[in-house]
């Protein structure tokens, strides 16, 4: 009996001590109650929440925290809410060009797609470049041939378009012209970079992401995003950058990135916050703190991190007004959060 | 005359102290003494020479880290025994596509293009995107328009034809056929990625890099490469990416990577041996060996790394047969070496 018992004891123990759940982001910038209506906010905390189920579901029957991934980042993909998939920013000359990655921690594995432009679920294709090819990064042209040798979904460049998106482009190209045009006075003291061409604050956010942490006590992180509004010359962010957008190691955790992607990569945010957990023995939120709201605000970094470590802690820091953000996890607790404070 | 001895003293004290100087590697691999000609051999150890003495030029005459990186690796890239520039590799489809990045210490900004196949220099196109855009990756002809519009020097894709490398890719495509026609154990066996093409062990390597300290302190990392023979799909290796290939930070050291890119990539190697060094408190050499002699080791990573710290301690591990490898201080020291043990 007293066998039993201390057998009981280790099993439920055992059960209590695995917690699992997931965390995503919707993006990080300058979202302000006052800017958004209340049908808007509606439709976002309704999405996010969609998301988290999704992604929840898997992760309930057992599934795999890359898969749980997937399911809910495919949500926001499909919505035209984010910067992701459909809703996805235009570059300059008017394409949607997509950038995805996605990693496990319990082998370390990766895959990411860069400049994809006909590819109905951008971070299908990094699951499958990481499942299916010895490549960890394929990008343009070579990316779509992949995607469709692996019967993954392509559409017309066309399914992307949204006008909301459109508007935006078409509203950076008049703020970089007047700025060119107008503003000698700061064309004369800006760097040499801002001669090109300049990404105005708001125009840089809306990148999605999830971190989930599976019944096995596995972790996985992908990221999706559209990148920036009015890029150029093929640019690629840190999304589909491992190490710098998306990292996870069931070492430490599972990290996705959102916000200026080139600060981003320069100070390989997502690898560093497992280096400080791992090397410095920080906690996760610890680590966080000191990479997001430490280090990415002394070189002018604006963005933000979703995360999670092995025994379900999760840790959401963010520098800027708002990020859209949700967790959900085996231990009931829960939440859904736009605005800074709350 | 107390006070002139005593300037003179702190003075020479501080040239002293301010060691400069620069590394270099032509890659790493199964490079073995019983496979190179005298002749090869002497016509490597005589570029890597040449490469060396065009970085120490600009360091000797007070010229920024930089500027030595850009100098030493284009020798490289217009040699035709590295896989950089002339030389590169061939893809499956018997192209030329080259990634290079480079990244400076001192304000830890960072340039790169992948995928470019009519830019004479990448890595100097390398240097113009973190100088003269907002981003740090550009890719593809996007990459190569930008490169255009800064006077940068434009090729036809055949002045990166060699027919050494030509004869690679007809080896490799033979070996993959051979493979998948004939070796139906080893095709059980392996693991699902190796059935869609494998990576012959010979066909990774070659990459170019350089790190450098110049007189003011400052530390500066490139590298260039073709990537790997016979890759596909538009494969992007570590070398474009920050962190993974090529990582500068005046507080740690500099390093340049070469070797198998995927894991390089997992294993975000570059910035692993500044985070070892800044968390840790390990040195240059200490941080360097953890990364590509014990972790790179354990997950069957192949390849080496050059790196340089502040103070001008240069180490320069690799977990191969060989690496192409040479450094030169202002110390007078200097080394120019191929194989192990060497």
């Amino acid at each position: 009996m007293k066998k039993f018992l201390l057998l009981l004891f280790i099993s439920v123990n055992c059960f209590a001590q695995q917690k699992y759940g997931l965390a995503i982001h919707g993006g990080a910038g300058t979202i302000l109650k006052k800017n958004m209506s209340d049908e808007m906010e509606a439709a976002y905390r309704e999405k996010l929440d969609e998301a988290l189920k999704a992604g929840y579901e898997v992760l309930d029957n057992g599934g795999a925290s890359a898969d749980a991934v997937i399911a809910a980042i495919q949500v926001m993909e499909q919505s035209p809410l984010f910067n992701a998939g459909k809703g996805a920013v235009f570059t300059h000359e008017g394409k949607n060009e997509m950038d995805a990655s996605i990693m496990t921690g319990h082998d370390l594995k990766a895959g990411a797609v860069a400049g994809v432009t006909t590819i109905k679920s951008p971070i299908s294709a990094a699951k499958a470049v990481m499942e299916n090819s010895p490549h960890v990064l394929l990008t343009g042209s070579g990316a779509e041939t992949f995607a469709k040798e692996q019967n993954l979904e392509l559409v017309d460049p066309g399914y992307f378009y949204t006008e909301r998106r459109w508007n935006s482009l078409q509203r950076a190209i008049k703020r970089q012209q007047t700025e060119l045009d107008h503003d000698d006075k700061n064309v004369e003291k800006a760097p040499k970079s801002s001669l090109i061409y300049s990404v105005p604050e708001d125009f840089k956010f809306g990148t999605v992401g999830c971190v989930a942490l599976d019944k096995n006590g596995n972790l996985a992180a992908g990221t999706s995003t559209g990148g920036m509004t009015n890029k150029r010359w093929n640019r690629v962010g840190d999304s589909p950058i491992i190490g710098a957008g998306t990292y996870a190691n069931n070492a430490t955790c599972a990290v996705s990135a959102t916000g200026h992607g080139e600060f981003f990569i320069r100070s390989v945010v997502a690898y560093d916050i497992s280096a400080l957990m791992e090397y410095k023995g920080m906690t996760l939120e610890q680590a966080g703190y000191e990479v997001v709201n430490k280090k990415l605000v002394e070189r002018g970094g604006t963005g933000g991190i979703i995360s999670i470590d092995t025994k379900g802690n999760v840790s959401m820091p963010f520098n800027t007004k708002g990020m859209y953000r949700a967790y959900k996890l085996s231990d009931k607790s829960s939440k859904i959060a736009i605005y800074e404070g709350e």
